[in-house]
């Protein structure tokens, strides 16, 4: 199908996404759709970027209204996969991107990336993309996997899309589907703990300590029962930490509310 | 480029090979350019597959040669990367192959497959195959590939060409270009050895024990020098070791010969 697409003379974006679509998902369709012709979105809860005991088997799964979405968005191909056939029992190949893995999320998640890099693999084999687009929420995923584009040499067009953020400020996921109306106010804490990092920052701060002190205070202030997993300050490419916040710099983080691990990340600078 | 050829509808043949071409990879681009309608033989001597202390900076080097013998054998194309090209400074990504990487050539070479698939996998993307030849010579690397090939989703037909011997009986390698004649003689131990085998799985012998036994006597013989890495049976496509010669079961074995190490194989049955 993707070569009849590319000999037709069309190029070809790809979206891969979890499925539980929203507008955040939907933001990097309609950019797909303005730079090629087709634009394919696959849906696919993989389970090799899940470890035992985290969500897999709860994830939010809501095949028939993505695919409305992703027709009023631009998609043109939706494309959901079976998970015997992305992984039939005796597959055993993995695609391992080093250094940037080993930091930030690849610390608390050891094998997640793996099982990222493996099945964006399969799916760029599969749908031959000339451009894909991935969200800045997850920016390390999108650095890693930017990374892997450029590394096994796909003629692959990268674009990392902007976080689609509610009214309130926090970042879209579909794990705020697990939340009521009182626990989403105390999922803002990522989000007010991040504005307070960047303002800090306008004021001329740039000690990541005093900023990371302000930030637990801040969660904390907002959810008592908040587990940070760790806040963090990187050089947005290459994913270094940073001794002093200076252009390029990100500040992510993870909190666990109410049982639900959330990720959320500002540049700084 | 790939794009324009597979753009005319036109179909690409990719032979890799580590250049110093001999009659073996001769049959291989041949036998391409009867599948395909471009014919692309990439030259590359991979670093990642050599570990320290191997061959990598004796390995024979013959580029002028290999280009005038692609062409006499129905090669379109010679692409001859050159390492920074493929793995740049910040290179961090790796394909591997499991179960299969962890016997016969993978044991005694721990990293070697993880730079045979990866380097393979970005000469996939970069040359765009519908059609890739490999040859039995190397059989694990050649079902290591296949493997990886239907693991990540590449849509392209995988060949898998008999070796090509020598008049005497052994077999075309790169490496064979390190030996003066008497040298060339000792290294037909291997070819005996797995002749060896073969007329006794013919005379109704089917334990791996005995025939490995006559196999070193017949190495022994031959060459008294010669260093017998492994000898080994397993089932083909599995690579699973066998308690009995059946169907499918091949022999490889690992020698080394005035310290060149040679690999052979044979189909028992």
């Amino acid at each position: 199908m993707a070569r009849q697409i590319t000999g037709e003379g069309k190029t070809i974006g790809l979206v891969p996404t979890m499925g539980s679509l929203h507008e955040g998902h939907l933001s990097l369709i309609r950019r797909a759709a303005q730079k090629a012709d087709v634009v394919i979105v696959s849906i696919f809860v993989n389970p090799t970027q899940f470890a035992p005991g985290e969500d897999f088997s709860s994830y939010p799964r809501n095949e028939k209204n993505d695919i409305e979405k992703i027709r009023l968005s631009g998609g043109d191909i939706v494309f959901i996969p079976k998970a015997i056939d992305i992984y039939p029992d005796d597959y055993q190949t993995y695609v391992t991107v080093e250094e940037l893995t080993r930091t930030l999320e690849g610390t608390s998640r050891p094998t997640h990336f793996r099982g990222v890099t493996t099945v964006v693999t399969k799916l760029y084999n599969i749908c031959r993309p000339d451009v894909v687009v991935f969200g800045m929420k997850d920016f390390q995923q999108a650095v890693v996997l930017r990374q892997m584009t450029t590394d096994l040499g796909y003629p692959i067009k990268f674009i990392i899309a902007p976080t689609v953020r509610e009214p309130e400020g926090f970042a879209m996921s579909s794990r705020n589907a697990f939340f009521d109306n009182e626990q989403r106010s105390d999922a803002l804490c990522l989000y007010y703990a991040l504005r307070s990092a960047r303002d800090m920052v306008k004021a001329g701060i740039t000690s990541p300590e005093k900023i990371e002190k302000e930030m637990r205070a801040v969660i904390k202030a907002t959810c008592s029962t908040a587990g940070i997993d760790y806040i963090a300050f990187n050089e947005f490419s290459t994913l270094r930490p940073v001794k002093k916040i200076a252009k390029g710099t990100i500040c992510s983080l993870a909190v666990i509310i109410h049982g639900v691990r959330l990720i959320d990340n500002m540049k700084l600078m």
